[in-house]
């Protein structure tokens, strides 16, 4: 993987840059959707390349337990697998262990869990989740790590920290190869002091990419700015920062503006299958019945098909009647509107004008 | 609307035809998938073009209650409501209202049933029931009849086809204009004399086509066929032949060698939304654990987007994990399946050997 940092807006931290990988180009900032079990939910790997998708994420929790990374591996690797041919990023595991795993128990080893399908016991270690990263062929791999809840102590986050910097220490050493990259993940909870830490440290191993994580898990946003702004600019310019998990459109504004390169969210797929459809004016909760007459598309500025074919009145009929073309017609809007938002942002970190472009959208809200 | 009968094979009844609509063309025997509330369960229009669909079938009494035919009507129709652009023919929506409808009291006037949806109170009368298939703007509309289920006694089945043929009459006469062709529904239930009697009826009235109606509603097989092969020859040569709600490939591949033109039916894409999913070797259950590693497609012999694409231990893994894709691609496969058959069926009637492909196509089940 190489990371091209093309430019950076003269008035705020937002950068312009080119991840480049063995499948292909990611231009930054960059959103990637989430494909969690091997598929964007509702939508054909054509589509998200329709909407302007360039990289996906995918979980490697999901797909250990299901259908199993020795499976994927024996096909040749998650691309294959699930036939997207772009780059695709993995989450270690971690934080959907800690999310959504019962009766864990955290060694300086790994990670004790029950499977939250079928309640079986499983081990996860720093060096197995590279190993599950590798048989899954992902293009970049993050390191395993502990992600405290919100709110820990100091002396309960700087253990953790601790124990999150030896992991990234065993993954860098369990990692093969180097045609996938490997990211590690900045950890400290709310405290600036820990976060410069674990950058310090992680930057001492050395990845070829950081990960802001363990935000957006509960904490007020204004902390989660506040933290953005404070750790970001530590990080090493030469290389991409990826705020995991994150988020709304105004997280994204705010966290480009920080220097933020890569996001990921469920936001846009999950929001579109209970229909909640954004645009840049409301956000439209399709359902209500203001839309039954509407011949109107969700969003006159859009050049997603579903708005190229569809009216308000066909979408709010679908959703009402619980059909799946709901969800799929949702879900290509709300991608395709995540997608054009990057490509606008891009747009104005070229023209110099990062600061003014997101006034103006702030602005056109009803 | 206009029908061309292009040529009848030599040894069988089966038949190859044209039927001309406004919204284009369907060379019969053809089959018509199901979009019950304006939409193919899981599939984009494109998609159904894809597959080679011609014309689907959609439910009047569904449409009526949710979103509203007033409403359809308004959008131009139910063609750019949905956005298909091809031929639809619409039921009556008879079936429907006494197999969901709770609560029924059947009047010489009409029909009064309770929504399934929110219980409310509606009354449909034949005259009602073109208007409703007139606002939704459909190629071929369907006569408003009663459908007694089975068993049914002479007397009662009798009594019941008499108010069917008024209600025909009624149907006829509501109906304004011509470009929505208007098909009559034989009725009778089990019992042959009154079929032929309903034949005779209809066809003194006077349609553009002929449905056999009441069948494939829990009565034995052998039954059904007997009646299809008793009644179909009895309808006009020159106008196109329609079996409702029929079925499977077997029941399609013998109803065709009696002279049926038209079919449609639930099945190919009910079953793929529950992971079954059809070849002419077998029926793949492909949640069974035997596919977990199975590379090959669906169906060697398929050229759908799903075989050209996936392997089956995807889909399997799709359909474990719920997954919306698993219903799209298994809807794309059978659909396309169903359309193979009867382009299929097609060729073997133009190439004089109708009954030799059947027995061919029987014989290669595993």
């Amino acid at each position: 993987m190489e990371f091209q940092l093309i430019k950076q807006d003269p008035l705020t931290g937002a950068r312009l840059g080119k991840i480049s990988t063995l499948h292909g180009q990611v231009e930054t900032p960059a959103f990637m959707p989430v494909g969690t079990l091997g598929t964007v939910k509702a939508l054909l790997p054509e589509m998200l390349q329709e909407a302007g998708v360039e990289m996906i994420l995918s979980n490697t929790y999901h797909l250990y337990l299901r259908p199993g990374h020795e499976l994927i591996r024996d096909f040749g690797g998650l691309h294959r697998f699930m036939q997207w041919p772009g780059p695709i990023l993995t989450d270690s595991g971690g934080f959907q262990i800690y999310s959504l795993a019962p009766l864990r128990k955290i060694t300086p080893e790994g990670v004790i869990f029950r499977s939250h399908i079928d309640g079986r016991e499983h081990f996860i270690s720093p060096q197995l989740a590279v190993e599950i990263q590798e048989a899954l062929g992902s293009d970049i791999m993050m390191c395993f790590d502990e992600c405290p809840p919100y709110p820990t102590t100091f002396a309960a986050a700087e253990k953790s920290l601790a124990l999150t910097t030896t992991w990234a220490r065993i993954c860098r050493q369990a990692r093969r190869g180097d045609h996938q990259a490997l990211f590690g993940i900045v950890q400290g909870s709310s405290y600036p002091a820990l976060r410069r830490r674990a950058v310090e440290e992680l930057v001492d191993i050395g990845f070829d990419g950081y990960a802001l994580g363990g935000l957006s898990v509960g904490e007020p946003k204004d902390l989660m700015y506040d933290l953005v702004q404070q750790t970001a600019p530590l990080l090493p310019e030469r290389s991409p920062r990826y705020l995991m998990g994150v988020g709304t459109r105004d997280d994204i504004l705010y966290c480009v503006g920080q220097g933020i390169d890569m996001f990921d969210c469920v936001i846009p797929t999950r929001s579109a299958r209970h229909g909640l459809l954004f645009t840049n004016e409301e956000k439209v909760v399709i359902r209500n019945a203001r839309y039954r007459h509407d011949e109107g598309p969700v969003d006159r500025n859009c050049d997603c098909y579903t708005c190229r074919k569809y009216s308000r009145a066909y979408l709010r009929h679908l959703f009402t009647a619980k059909e799946i073309l709901a969800m799929i017609l949702g879900t290509i809007h709300n991608v395709r509107y995540y997608m054009r938002l990057m490509e606008n942002i891009r747009a104005a970190i070229a023209g110099d004008r990062y600061g003014e472009f997101t006034r103006e959208l702030l602005s056109q809200e009803k």
